[in-house]
């Protein structure tokens, strides 16, 4: 049976009502501007060979002719003809089909503390590397959950370099292509004390922010030094439930952080939350030690501490929480644009050695993907 | 003479009559918060080291004394002290003090195709590795006018590489940690083929799209290939000049990229325009080639459209486009989240071959402010 039970036009739009009930119009332009002839996109990769100002701006529809699995359109003026194949315009009609947005809060599984009674989503470093299925359901927890952890990584200085490389790629900053986390004399940064450490993102003095944080724990032997770990997200919604306005706030907002040291002077000015043309939760950042001092309108900044404080107060309920202690071998790999993490302080006795790395979400979106292309 | 003529305080607020005439009104909660002691701020690395969540909801001031050069303040409840340094007040009081941004379109040079008769932002290569002076002004080039030219950089392969690494760090992605530029069999990109290719800006299906492009030439003999560049930023601004309306269009109406090959999937959903809580500009994107299938709604999509064309009839104005070819030794250096760089087609005899790589904003920004530093 055909998908297309009837089917009209004019020179502005097309009018097709499908099979099932369903109805699409679509717009001249827009159809012109999909095209999917060799002519118009390079048939290997779907790149667009021509521009929006190659179509003419009164461009219309001269006649439609449906078939069985497509359809063709004459333009003009020009005479161009597209045949569309039905299924893909059925797909991609903009009636039909709202277009995904992969790192917006509505496509993700939000959590708190009790969420993972079931365990931890975790996956065995072997059959990552071994098991298309594994790694596919390893990095689907980082988009969902935010985070996922690995078991039986070797403990050898550097592997966390080699596990990103199985699925991206490194972001080497001016803390090197890792980072070695342990007790330091004289430290920069307070990661590198036994000090115990808020739930926060990292970096947000960084534009852009790395989006995918590794931990590797190469030794644990301390009392203390449990990680916490937070849903963003979560956090965000859960601001927005109880005080819409102070939600507003953090997102219409743009503050600046920096960090700066002997050898880096790092700055930027963006918003705790930051959210799509949606309003929907894309990415956030916190981390009180390092906003950069507060220069906002006094009238703002009335209305901003008191939205900033309860958005910190959401971030500091342990309700909200999950508390795990790292042992050698594993490794947790979390977006560090939704999931804060935190450390509890650890003893001076015994030792703790973790190296981190970041990378960037669109290397491991990009090979789940290819992945998921594969079922 | 005391920098400070008058000052009046209360339990919210204290208020600072400043000599030169100016006047402070500076808000208990933002004295307590901005404490630069070493109880409240690691001394060595400015980071914060209380939470906002430690302040007491109702702090106020409970006393203020003057000296010379600081001002005592004495907080309730709880009873911290905190002295300010006066000219530390005087430079970050958020009511004399903006917020700076950097990224933001009001601190750049904005130019258009007759900007640069005196010649463009050059630096030969060996005196920006030698000299601070010539580093410094190559990368404040970057930084007012989006890009710089290198000359004399050595014709061999990788050595774009170890450009970056005196300013920053390699942003390595799919395409490896360089990428080669020259006519290609097959090719999965249209940038590998001899074809023209018009104003565009690398890479906006990637989230974070990387913020610095690097283009070396270590060949060119062919007729033909000349190198276009455009202030993505003057197009923004003249768009907004011209039609305020197509201008929002743009900013806030968020549309999808895309490109695949056999090996890659990479998509984002972002605005052409980016711009900060101010409404200024901070950043764009445009490359015709991977606006992916534009689903939105039937209304947005009918003005969307409008305001598309006049971006890209902008972005084909000659006038706003610096045309050079770059020869052997030379490399362009520009920021990609700020020019829109295209290349004229050339010819198959002779040989054009150049190498790129991506590095990101952050890691030139920090350098330059290390280098300004030590004026």
């Amino acid at each position: 049976m055909n998908p297309v039970s009837h089917f009209s036009f004019d020179r502005e739009k097309l009018h097709i009502d499908w099979a099932d009930g369903a109805s699409s119009e679509l717009q001249a332009l827009w159809l012109r501007d999909h095209c999917q002839m060799p002519s118009s996109r390079n048939p290997d990769n779907g790149q667009r060979l021509l521009n929006i100002t190659d179509i003419p701006a009164d461009i219309g529809i001269a006649d439609v002719k449906l078939d069985d699995a497509s359809i063709l359109i004459e333009f003009t003026p020009g005479g161009h003809s597209s045949e569309f194949d039905l299924q893909w315009l059925r797909d991609n009609c903009y009636c039909l089909n709202r277009q995904d947005d992969d790192r917006s809060e509505t496509g993700k599984q939000l959590w708190h503390g009790e969420s993972f009674s079931d365990g931890l989503p975790r996956c065995s470093y072997r059959d990552f590397c071994g098991l298309a299925e594994h790694r596919r359901s390893a990095l689907r927890a980082v988009r969902d959950y935010g985070f996922v952890l690995l078991d039986g990584v070797d403990c050898k200085p550097g592997e966390v370099l080699r596990v990103i490389n199985r699925f991206g790629f490194v972001r080497e900053t001016n803390y090197g292509p890792l980072f070695e986390v342990r007790t330091k004399v004289n430290p920069t940064n307070l990661a590198f004390t036994n000090l115990g450490l808020g739930c926060h993102l990292d970096n947000p003095y960084r534009d852009p922010v790395p989006g995918l944080q590794l931990l590797h724990c190469l030794e644990s032997s301390t009392t203390g030094g449990e990680s916490i770990l937070q849903d963003g997200f979560m956090a965000a919604s859960t601001l927005r439930a109880e005080n819409p306005e102070h939600f507003a706030m953090l997102c219409h907002t743009w503050i600046n952080f920096r960090f700066h040291d002997g050898s880096a002077d790092l700055r930027s000015r963006v918003p705790f939350i930051e959210v799509n043309d949606r309003e929907e939760v894309v990415k956030v950042r916190f981390n009180n030690r390092s906003i950069d001092t507060l220069k906002l309108p006094a009238d703002t900044l009335r209305q901003f501490y008191p939205a900033y404080r309860h958005y910190a107060e959401i971030l500091e309920r342990a309700s909200q929480q999950i508390v795990f202690k790292l042992t050698a071998g594993e490794l947790m790999l979390f977006d560090n644009t939704r999931v804060l993490h935190a450390r509890r302080a650890y003893s001076a006795s015994g030792s703790r050695h973790l190296q981190g790395a970041y990378s960037d979400l669109d290397g491991l979106y990009s090979s789940l993907r290819m992945l998921e292309a594969e079922l």
